[in-house]
């Protein structure tokens, strides 16, 4: 964002930013209570409570943000083949590369002929940014495999919050299977660092001696625990995400940004157009996330009505401006 | 201190906790914007500035405590013969050791002797437990000898922003030469998870890299970034602990606690009855630092008025009770 509020020279607070898939309209954080800050972060406080409650798990262990813990599960196993789709949130082929394993990628239809190569599969679920999604019994099927050779089935799940139902989470005591969570998202709260990792306790153990003591600060562990504990707020914003969502899909397909994909959180269109839509965009201060493979855009959700007036009027005037170059050039190729 | 709680069946917040060399008279933390919780940590939002200014350092990282870069320093170099004192923080000797380093225990007489043969000396100034300090000159010349035969100068200021003019922070830009520093201690803010490590460039590039993105929260950036800044808060901070650490030194030395060591954070005594007192002093509700190696306990600072006189009470009639016990085992020994 700063970065972008030079280039394009509007100020930091003029911008409408969709570049992320983070909830914009946060769980509202109170004063944290002053124990936090001056207290080495401890164990027994209730968070690990509340998170095997909210996400139905045995299991669970703190982490700086699911950052840390794909960071770190590569270190875990001998180096192998990890399958991946992609496109998918970059910094897992980054992370398995980097430390030595082989990076298969795979695409949706053919994972399943690809299992008997794997020493790991690793899904985002919804996917990061296509939005593509696995049903519980594919997914349990798949690790059944996979665990029988020894696999890891890892799921990634920082866009799940919206549909509990679809979660692993309740399974990922099982050898082998590993659930990621995060508080970023749904919550909101990217800038805590606070995530999860679903697993079985022996796995379990071994990351958090990887990984040291006191890796979550204290007042992200007492927000992360009265958040995961508000089951009004929750239910709530998964009605209005799941509203807003739809809300967001219908604007982008009225201007002839056709479906390919999304969560409540975002959605993602391919076109070829993809970077001129992104920068023009830019030059009137909406600030979305553009991918280069496959040539394509992410948008998050505005938060206010005004917000959402903005975007619709850019849509407007860019895409009737791109259609009117466009048959501009079919004009002047077929005059030639 | 939930442990301690149960063994002795005293309610949490019945205790008067001395066993942190934590400053009890934090930094003051005032509400922190809804951004910090919300957004990625972001680089350029004044942190790394003001951490110059206030370490006088030309290059910075922050990093989640010391501790993150306690478990990467091991990693950022071949495993080799690293030397450090006993006792010292206990971290050190742990994560070096487990990561294939030789640990040679050093005293602080032999240091010099052994310089030929280490890869790394690492050192706590002022040292914690003990107190020790080391003089900039004398380190500086260490340095000079690793640096020429390839070693590192690791120094430990935890508890160093007390006495700013000992800190090798304006000399850490020097290749080989590394100083860590944490808002912990000083500042009181254990809780935050926010450390830096002060080197050269080209060793905070790898250690980063390391470490990965978004390692400090957002709050906590935002925190330290004020802290940091503030400086009459820490002028008047530097005087109060001078005077504080100074009675706690009479206070212990009134009641046969001999001078050992320590800082204005906290003191050090050594003691043969060390694991009676400290248990003691825990059925009075009074918590300290046992240490094992060798015998001793170290005392954090009280902060009211009113816990400087439990703490005076307590050790009053413990002391006599113990001259006395000594004194009844001298007579028996005498008339057998």
């Amino acid at each position: 964002m700063r970065q972008a509020a030079k280039q394009y020279g509007i100020a930091l607070d003029q911008w409408l930013d969709l570049s992320t898939g983070i909830n914009p309209d946060a769980w509202p954080v109170a004063a944290v209570s002053p124990e936090s800050w001056q207290h080495l972060p401890q164990e027994n406080d209730g968070l690990e409570q509340a998170a095997k409650l909210y996400y139905q798990a045995r299991h669970v262990l703190p982490v700086a943000g699911s950052q840390a813990a794909i960071q770190s599960l590569p270190l875990l196993r001998p180096c192998g083949t990890v399958g991946m789709l992609s496109p998918a949130y970059a910094e897992h082929e980054y992370n398995w590369s980097r430390r030595g394993h082989t990076v298969l990628t795979l695409s949706p239809d053919n994972i399943e002929q690809h299992l008997p190569e794997l020493d790991a599969l690793l899904l985002v679920n919804p996917n990061n940014p296509t939005g593509q999604t696995y049903s519980v019994g594919k997914l349990l099927h798949w690790y059944e495999q996979l665990a029988a050779q020894g696999g890891w089935l890892i799921v990634d799940e920082a866009f799940m919050d919206s549909t509990p139902q679809q979660s692993l989470a309740p399974y990922a005591d099982r050898p082998g299977l590993i659930v990621l969570r995060s508080l970023g998202k749904f919550f909101g709260l990217a800038g805590a660092r606070c995530g999860f990792v679903l697993a079985e306790s022996a796995l379990l153990d071994n990351l958090k001696d990887l990984l040291g003591p006191w890796t979550v600060s204290g007042p992200a562990r007492e927000v992360a625990r009265r958040a995961l504990g508000d089951t009004l707020w929750q239910e709530t914003t998964r009605q209005k995400l799941t509203e807003q969502g739809g809300r967001l899909k219908q604007l982008l397909n009225c201007y002839s940004l056709g479906p390919d994909g999304g969560t409540s959180l975002f959605q993602w269109r391919q076109h070829p157009q993809a970077l001129a839509i992104h920068e023009a965009l830019a030059r009137q201060g909406i600030w979305t996330r553009y991918f280069e493979h496959p040539v394509s855009l992410r948008f998050g959700l505005p938060t206010t009505e005004m917000q959402w007036q903005v975007l619709q009027q850019a849509l407007q005037q860019l895409m009737s401006n791109l259609n009117l170059s466009l048959r501009e050039e079919m004009h002047e190729t077929l005059a030639r």
